[in-house]
């Protein structure tokens, strides 16, 4: 094998992580991570300007600054063969044909920056342009997403009518990021298509946003270079030979091949703030019923990947462990908590939750439903309020899963990746009781980073294919989860209460009517 | 008027509790409380013997331990011209034709000790027994409680058929006292009716448990004296004079004399750890949908009185400050939590709980539901929950309200009691905009005692009748809480989400389903 380095790229929503492999190990040899300069831009832009709320914005030039301080970090004066990437999505930026963030431009103007994934105003034109498309939606569950590319164009449109003229170009973060690498505007199929509606052979359904078409780019299909690292790049980061810039892929997706999942039939879980299930499907099967999403190439090649997710999952233990504290910090407390926990029965003193504190996904994909709690007594603690959370959130994997069967998607295995997945054994062991299966945890800290040294390897031929990138770069070191039979009974009739309660009418219109509140 | 003193008594759970009031003045002279020996006896006997869940004993020494003990710190050496007392209920016993407890004679015998009113263990029979009697429980809302006389006769004599053979009676613990402190055997009317199916002319159902009938006794109208203070409790005592023993009512039911309420159309709220609702009625209405239990003369003669309750009020608050502790201790903890709450709007951050946490009584009357928090987000604080829960308490208020009015009992004047009520200004306040009405609290710390001087008052002459009693013993000192109409909507929402949600099918099933998990 040859010699060499291999880069791998995360850009988170507050940071961006790299790592660098040893093409002939195959080991992570160093890894380095940059906070963005301006964070997520939540109430002002850097000048002062305010912000409405709900709006989540960042500024795409953090973005560069990131990517030559990591490279630089990891890569001075080796040989790095390939860059790999992944991102958040969508996060579209407006540009001008050269491909300057029209933000550069326009500092005091909010539509011209980077409308971050999470960017929560573009609902009223998710639902209008959604509304009139169900034919081009089968793919995403006949629903647009107010985090799609396409409602997002539409805010920007009917916002800053000036602004989207003087756009030339509409872009995914990512995808602008790769064209400052290499020099030239590319578009990722990955990005295209779960966040664009894009299909081979049809393209994207740009009518639907006045002016869009003329704002888009040639889309390049994953897992093949987008093209090489200019020499201004490699200059600026002191990195040696023609580095290869592989086609970006969605952020949580670069776990897929780095789990070892490049064939059919694994469920990769990427359990962080919020949660994402990924499924390869080699058949074609039709979206099942409440699955959000499906394309074609755009994790692995050659494979569909299906995508469904939970809107807060960290987050939820998080906010329960901050706003009910034990101990002298946040790590502190969730440690008490988690020990607490795990001395309990499944359910505690049978309380269950429904994981909605930042809306539901699946299966009603409504961001205005809410989170609950059922079953408190004089007796319950804070300990089984805590349980109750941690299984509410492997009740939502569970219905995600039950679907995926129902509709004919085969599982297989699971793998469960990130921090939180090697932070919790609680959670870990409630997963494989509450799934009935046995669950993989892989002991790798940057193994989303580590996918995009696998999109590396195989864009810069490294590597022959996707399952051999995988099999010399990716986990192997793998905890096993293994249900408890004597959990099983107790475990079922509280996911039967979970299901009936977060599918029942009365349920969601109590909901809703509390968001709809007068204030 | 004349000159000397009545003594007003309030058996409670916990505690029994006194005060000395001056005849002439009208004015609370002394308090003394007096905790019973051995508390509740819920894990195990005075001798060791363990107890099953649920069950709640007490024994009756402790009773007449904690009067002897009263009466002569009140009345020693002084002329007290009455005595009146109100008591837990159903809380009967099993008696000796003398009235000696059989629990003296049996100390390792659970069945032998007093069932207290919140002893859990008779549901099955109160089901069975209610199925057959129908026609006999319309004053109850067709449903016979598992608290009731009948329902812990039928335990006793399923449980421990030879002790119920040596029973000669089977008595609550007022009337037990009483006899105690009059030397002769009396059952008071109030406890007859609300808790044995009493009924004036038609006697008690005793049929419906074997042998029950020869273990009762003559009943007596409430507004009387049941009898004299024995000379052996005279000297006992030290008290002065004949003094009157009235005829006993139910604890809470005092506090409808002493808040003034002697005609029909005032509510009066006893808010404790659990809360009672009583509404005097002069027509006789038929009892509201919903309404737990009504009748004729068991709290001021002539009226019939309504009744109906939370299963939990102070207790959850009590529970949250303690399980979510903030600052040195409780009392600390609740401060800091009211402080917090009260700065907030209605609603919170959109927060709706069920104030389930001991059971549901109205609507539903079943002790095996449970509480429930909904509308919880990222953003949810503490403070948020306490307010929800504040706010919970008052909407499970105005549930009962609405069915008084529908069912066409007038309601004209709402009056709150208890410490609580003058402990909690936020929920004094939220209790006055939810129910839509200006709220009375009397400002008199011991008013459910001073109810037991105005009953004595009445039984011993002192006073020619209950309203004239009312005016000379009862509270004068009366804080007026008025409804924010600012709040109105948004607390009409939140209202309707608690309607909609407490009376779903879904969410009664989820919460059955929770209870009847498998261990």
């Amino acid at each position: 094998m040859a010699d060499g380095f291999l880069i791998g790229l995360d850009f988170g929503s507050e940071t961006a992580r790299g790592v660098l492999v040893d093409v002939r190990s195959g080991a992570v040899v160093a890894a380095h991570t940059h906070p963005y300069r301006h964070g997520i831009l939540s109430s002002a832009l850097p000048d002062g300007t305010a912000l409405p709320p709900g709006w989540a914005l960042q500024d795409a030039d953090d973005y560069e600054e990131a990517a030559a301080a990591i490279l630089g970090a990891l890569g001075r004066g080796r040989q790095v063969r390939g860059i790999g990437l992944g991102f958040t999505a969508s996060s579209p930026l407006p540009t001008t044909a050269e491909g300057t963030p029209l933000s550069r431009l326009h500092p005091g103007t909010p539509h011209a920056y980077v409308k971050l994934w999470k960017h929560a105003a573009a609902q009223e034109q998710a639902d209008r342009i959604g509304a009139g498309a169900g034919h081009l939606l089968a793919d995403v569950g006949g629903r647009l997403s107010s985090n799609s590319l396409l409602a997002k164009a539409a805010e920007l449109a009917e916002g800053a009518p000036a602004l989207w003229a003087e756009a030339a170009r509409f872009v995914e973060a990512a995808d602008w990021l790769v064209w400052r690498l290499i020099g030239v505007e590319s578009r990722s199929a990955a990005f295209a298509a779960y966040k664009g509606c894009w299909r081979e052979g049809a393209g994207y359904p740009a009518d639907l946003v006045p002016g869009l078409g003329g704002k888009l780019g040639p889309v390049r299909a994953v897992g093949a270079a987008a093209g090489a690292l200019t020499p201004a790049w490699r200059e600026r980061t002191g990195l040696v030979g023609e580095a290869a810039v592989a086609v970006p892929v969605i952020d949580s997706h670069m776990a897929v091949p780095a789990a070892g999942a490049v064939e059919a039939g694994t469920l990769v879980a990427a359990l962080g703030t919020s949660a994402v299930y990924l499924l390869l499907d080699g058949v074609g099967v039709p979206l099942p019923q409440g699955i959000e999403g499906r394309a074609f190439g755009g994790v692995v090649p050659g494979f569909w990947c299906h995508e469904a997710g939970q809107a807060a999952f960290g987050d939820v233990l998080g906010w329960f462990v901050r706003a009910f504290p034990r101990g002298a910090n946040v790590e502190a407390s969730f440690a008490a908590y988690e020990a607490k926990a795990a001395a309990l029965p499944p359910g505690g003193s049978g309380v269950v939750a429904l994981d909605w504190w930042n809306g539901n996904r699946v299966p009603h994909g409504d961001a205005r439903l809410s989170g609950l709690f059922a079953g408190l007594t004089l007796r319950t603690t804070g300990a089984d309020l805590y349980r109750a959370l941690v299984e509410s959130l492997c009740f939502g994997a569970r219905a995600i899963l039950d679907r995926f069967v129902a509709g004919g998607v085969p599982v297989e295995r699971v793998v469960m990746t990130s921090g939180l997945s090697l932070a919790s054994p609680l959670l870990m062991q409630t997963m494989a009781d509450v799934l009935g299966r046995a669950i993989a945890v892989p002991r790798m800290p940057q193994l989303t980073a580590v996918g995009g040294a696998i999109h590396a390897a195989v864009a810069s031929g490294a590597a022959a294919d996707y399952p051999e990138a995988a099999r010399r770069f990716g986990a192997r070191d793998v905890l096993t989860y293994r249900p408890d039979p004597a959990a099983r009974d107790r475990i079922e009739t509280l996911y039967r209460a979970y299901r009936a309660l977060g599918e029942a009418d009365a349920t969601r219109d109590a909901l809703l009517a509390l968001h709809a509140a007068p204030a």
